[in-house]
């Protein structure tokens, strides 16, 4: 937490001049190319902290949402928490014995990953309940941190928390410098983001909404305990992000970023409010620095939200073209 | 929400001195008289602010939870949401003519409240959501917005949001004052407090925690909205307040303030974390001046945590003497 004090301090003497962008805005944002998306992006937040403008919205209602698996961290060859998932179902296979004849365990303990997931989202339902519930909220927390601190994406070697995008941490703080709140709203598991978003990307757990399973208070030995149970209070994805917003939130963003079309109800609710509102879709267009994937992809599929973007007004940014740089150096 | 603003920016400035309680605390607190209560609450803020201390504890985990209902406002002769909800059904029943002969509503027409609300919180389901539902938000808002313009206590002829507590207002802006985030955990209608929390408490939408219903995002006419639906999602009661807590803040608060058996939980599980915390009773000792009750109250029934509270080191407030002024003036 410490480590996170600096930043956060600064960004609140900086909020002292909040009533207009803070001068020098562009070099906020120095993995940024210059060009469209950028210079919408500073257009936007000028225009709504410029004291007495048309478009000026006070600090308590700068809402800004983001998406997190491939608009904040990657997302390919899989959902990073799906390796978690993995190395769990391995972790724990000793005392389910019955896992070995029983889909889609047998198949994911043999390594066979496309066989496992196979049907899609419904397969990894009983995968995701048997390794996320049961536990209390601190003992998941713990198997989450100790899991990141060892596990290295497949591709890059490198660990999945250094597999975020540099120009959207700069973005993070650039927003937070102009007075807005920044809120993960994610198809991922709230309690699996918690544990790391902070420290990340500076956003702390009540700003991390996220797909949720059902909650028990009890007491163990005396002493009380919150316990994860294999049930979902909220699908935090496509329609499901404006619920999660409203629960979480209470208010309509202002501006919202995401990459698939998983968002496109997130963007659409944010920016049919009133007064100025901002949509940005990341699309993954640098299948040499990164991934390269839309239409086709399963993972983070992006198609009615690259149709609908230009009617919308949403800022479509080439990860290619728009980003001088991806991960961090 | 710009009336906000100026205290907001105060605390943010006085926030630059964090490592230390601000000075003159006291001073902060003029509507408690000296005594065990007010020197509790001092020693506390200063013992967790205090840079280098053992108990010091970063702002980022300076989290404190407040009850609603009789530990920031009123709730007698009943919880001022069921006045709104008995306005309702009055105001609806035009278009509900099958309500003349259907209990709870025919007697709750009839004016007679007792035989409407005897068999207690059961009784009140199907009267919530006939008046809770089916709305978008924006629609229930407004419902609560302009039913608040106008309605009064039947006591004391003020308007409710005026049936604050001055010393409460004054703890949660010494808080915050103190790099403290504030938070409403109230078993009461989370979009019924929401549109008022902020101007009344400071306290903005993402930080009221509350009794929470179904909803759904849907298009109407092509314009995005959010339906509420006659469903529960969360009953923010007694042990449904730590998993309220922990669905929406994410971590254990160090501080908690209720006046109930309802909020039990809440402060065992506040003050059972590790390193310094902090747990408070309002109890409500004061006929004259407002009303007197605990073990033996329908409404803010306290006997449970008025039995446990030495052992558990939780403050309780005696209205009576601890408090110079209920009321604002």
């Amino acid at each position: 937490m410490k480590t996170m004090l600096k930043p956060a301090f600064a960004a609140l003497l900086i909020r002292a001049s909040f009533t207009t962008a803070i001068s020098h805005a562009a070099d906020l944002l120095p993995s940024w190319n210059e060009g469209q998306a950028k210079q919408s992006i500073v257009a936007f937040v000028e225009k709504v902290t410029k004291s007495g403008s048309p478009d000026f919205v006070p600090v308590a209602e700068r809402i800004a949402t983001f998406d997190n698996d491939g608009t904040l961290w990657a997302e390919q060859p899989m959902y990073f928490q799906l390796f978690f998932v993995m190395d769990r179902i391995k972790a724990l296979a000793p005392q389910h014995p019955e896992w070995k004849t029983k889909e889609p365990f047998a198949s994911l303990l043999r390594g066979d990953v496309k066989t496992a997931l196979a049907s899609g989202e419904a397969g990894l339902v009983p995968l995701v309940l048997a390794t996320h519930a049961s536990l209390t909220t601190e003992e998941f927390e713990q198997a989450v941190t100790g899991w990141l601190a060892t596990a290295k994406h497949p591709k890059t070697g490198r660990p999945f928390t250094e597999m975020v995008y540099q120009p959207m941490l700069e973005l993070l703080a650039y927003l937070r410098a102009n007075g807005f709140k920044t809120f993960i709203v994610s198809g991922g598991g709230i309690e699996f983001m918690r544990p790391w978003a902070e420290k990340t990307y500076g956003i702390p757990p009540e700003q991390v909404v996220g797909s949720s399973g059902g909650l028990k208070y009890e007491l163990r030995d005396g002493q009380p305990v919150i316990v994860k149970l294999p049930s979902i209070v909220l699908n935090d994805d496509k329609d499901g992000k404006p619920v999660g917003i409203q629960r979480h939130i209470g208010r309509r963003p202002i501006a919202a970023f995401g990459n698939s079309d998983g968002d496109f109800q997130m963007l659409e609710w944010t920016t049919s409010g009133k007064g100025a509102r901002f949509g940005l879709i990341v699309h993954h267009t640098d299948a040499a620095r990164e991934w390269a994937y839309d239409r086709q992809s399963h993972i983070g599929r992006l198609d009615k939200g690259l149709d609908a973007a230009k009617a919308k007004g949403w800022i479509v940014v080439s990860m290619k073209d728009d980003w001088k740089t991806i991960f961090p150096k």
